[in-house]
């Protein structure tokens, strides 16, 4: 594969510089640009029935190779679209120009998940042009709305699951443990992601002349957040964790016996003053196993430069809780919304409102196609493949589940430092070629 | 004065024209504009000395007529800075584009404070055209920081206290306590206007890789908004309410007297579901007598179209105290400061900033320029004047009195409903010539 690596790095760069921000509508036409990247990239990969697939949202990517008969089929899934790249100015090279320093691709989505998304077209393409025909049957799948929740996708299984008949399907979309350490997914939290609205006066009111009677709606969302998850960060929605299954015994030992060092781990990934979360569960169980609240904006308000002097009438909390198995986003949808009711205090009218969601997920680590996975990884890193969970979400993987019957295999290799979803984004590039190599190998093995 | 009224009106349309918006530095051009608006009208009404007067920040425009002597000499003041239009899209007519409806003047700063400083010129050029000079003598002194927090008035009066000796101020900055009802304002609250800065991780993270164990600032702003005030409107911040003058059984009962209906002022001025605040104390107890906290804005984390899974690495609040006599703003600066200490949760840094600060104020009823005030306003309205206090700051009557040793005398025209610093502030032109009258009859009968 040595001789390809110029071509396949410069065609990833020509993905990465693609703005398909799926959550901004204004970049409407660069998601567009990057759907047709992507299937001119499997046409040139020599697959067969290459389309985009319309009908609502972004469109999907397929293409096939269904030419070995008797073999499995393995249904590949990616994302072409990214998280935005704000705030700007923390970037050292502009999000949409990728810029290689020290062995690493940086871009937003270099890691989530153009440059994993790569490694499967890429796989593909080379088993293609050195032997003009692959080990087993394959389809690929790739969307364009992972990051605002995969509605177009999950309504296409839905509706035309005949279409996409898999053994099982292979996900790059994940990260490994540590460098060098081959690592596969056996589980994903779900999400339920959605907005707070409060709603007080009728009108902004002055802080002066109505303060004191007046409302405030940004208080009140604070309040509704005190109210929903303590100091300690255990949450205190009614009901909410009667469904979780705890992590095996089995799982909480291997999870031990990782290479880990929380003082480290504080220092280079996080940066803050300590660790915090639910007393009583380790790091693994609290990021794997254990459900959370995040808040992640307040708009409403004045926060412009300087001091403005105001009761605002509205604010809107942008907030997720991310589940673990056997938590249901339906019913956990309910549960906060119950809770938000009851949590609102008086003056102001408080409501919530889910925008995406998805289920847990989790995969036997016995499972064939996950070991014959977990062989190809050892072979090309040359250490044991670790299994892990993953504490983000790919809501893809419940719907693949329940809609085709099938497993997913969660391949992973993204850093644990790639910053995704965060300013200076990268890939880590020799991981993108022994990536490809390892997904040749599975392939090629199965 | 009815021949007047066309050229009255027409003059503070323009001055109206002018987004003088003291916050918001891109205005900067547009505030010195209003600062020459002010000055060419103070030397049109053939006053003294006209000049504005420079010195980091905005500038003060300055004018005099002293000719009357062993006469008493008035400190005329006014702001020609007006607070930010936003959210544009509820005004019903363009913010800078002043429009007549139903007898109202629509503009921001129609009421604070360009139409109220505006009485107070024309009734000095009134008296001036018709009979060449004034029955006493006045000083204008006329800002453009009263929205930020007066900076430059304020170092001005503290370090050139002899260039404005004065008997009294005469501020024109209030509002009456109901439409037809004379009255003085004899008490302004305070004010500690600051952000309270928390940081948590280094830089943004994912919220399904990193939640469960690292910290979230705007949860953590939650949490110590509720620490320093709780559900039902009190403030905890130690030490905070202990020299807090109560209002007299006088005062009191006056405030029992006024006309007041509180289900139509819930429904017309506040429009939320209930009336909020600290329990035990009346609405006018709450808003007059009664320190305030509101939150006016928080900037952090993602708050666009849709949905980001961030967990901000930082966070800002926009928070402000209001105090009453005799809190001392130095004093709650710093007992805020200590009580954000104490509050922060774990995992988080948070510190609180002061950006501007003023005293609260008291003027005793019976003295002799308030009284000759309340006369003038009673001739003008035909009704006694009521005594009230006002919920607002004005600081610079905290700096008249301590550093001319004057009190201010509050004659205000505005009308409840008049939506300061909100969206379709208003100005009841009927008051407009109403207050020029009455300012000409107290300075007149003084």
């Amino acid at each position: 594969m040595a001789d390809r690596r110029e071509q396949i790095l410069d065609g990833l760069k020509a993905f990465l510089r693609i703005p398909s921000i799926s959550t901004l509508s204004e970049h409407g036409a660069d998601v567009r640009r990057a759907a047709e990247f992507v299937r001119d990239a499997l046409a040139e990969a020599r697959l067969r029935h290459v389309d985009l697939i319309e009908g609502g949202g972004n469109p999907l990517v397929y293409g096939e190779w269904l030419e070995a008969p008797g073999r499995p089929t393995l249904l590949l899934y990616g994302h072409y679209d990214v998280q935005p790249p704000d705030p700007l100015e923390e970037w050292h090279s502009p999000p949409f120009e990728p810029t290689v320093r020290n062995d690493s691709l940086y871009a937003r989505g270099a890691s989530d998940d153009k440059g994993q998304t790569w490694i499967l077209i890429q796989a593909v393409a080379g088993l293609l042009a050195r032997d003009g025909r692959l080990p087993v049957n394959v389809r690929f799948l790739i969307e364009g709305e992972e990051e605002v929740g995969g509605k177009h996708i999950a309504a296409y299984v839905s509706t035309y699951p005949e279409r996409l008949r898999a053994d099982a399907a292979v996900i790059c979309d994940t990260e490994m443990f540590a460098p060098e350490l081959p690592t596969i997914c056996t589980g994903l939290r779900g999400i339920v992601y959605g907005e707070l609205f409060v709603t007080g006066a009728r009108q902004d009111l002055h802080s002066g002349v109505y303060g004191g009677v007046a409302p405030n709606p940004i208080q009140a969302i604070a309040e509704i957040l005190c109210a929903l998850k303590d100091r300690d960060g255990r949450i205190h929605i009614p009901g909410f964790h009667e469904k979780i299954r705890p992590p095996s015994a089995k799982e909480l030992e291997a999870w031990r016996r990782l290479p880990f060092d929380e003082a480290e781990y504080l220092e280079k990934e996080i940066g803050s003053r300590e660790l915090v979360g639910e007393p009583g569960y380790s790091v693994f169980e609290r990021l794997w196993a254990r459900p959370t609240l995040e808040v992640h904006g307040i708009r409403g308000g004045f926060t412009g430069e300087g001091a403005k002097t105001v009761i605002p009438a509205r604010a809107v909390a942008k907030v997720s809780l991310r589940l673990v198995a056997d938590q249901s986003p339906e019913e956990a949808s309910r549960q906060i919304a119950e809770a938000v009711r009851e949590a609102c205090p008086r003056g102001v009218v408080a409501e919530w409102r889910t925008i995406h969601s998805g289920a847990p997920s989790l995969i036997d680590p016995d499972n064939p196609f996950v070991q014959a996975a977990a062989r190809a990884m050892e072979e090309v890193f040359g250490r044991p493949t670790v299994y892990i969970r993953s504490g983000g979400s790919i809501p893809i993987v419940g719907v693949f589940a329940e809609r085709l019957g099938i497993p997913s295999v969660l391949m992973g290799f993204g850093l644990p430092d790639d910053q995704i979803h965060a300013p200076n984004e990268k890939f880590y590039l020799p991981n993108l070629y022994r990536g490809i190599e390892a997904v040749e190998r599975f392939l090629s093995t199965l």
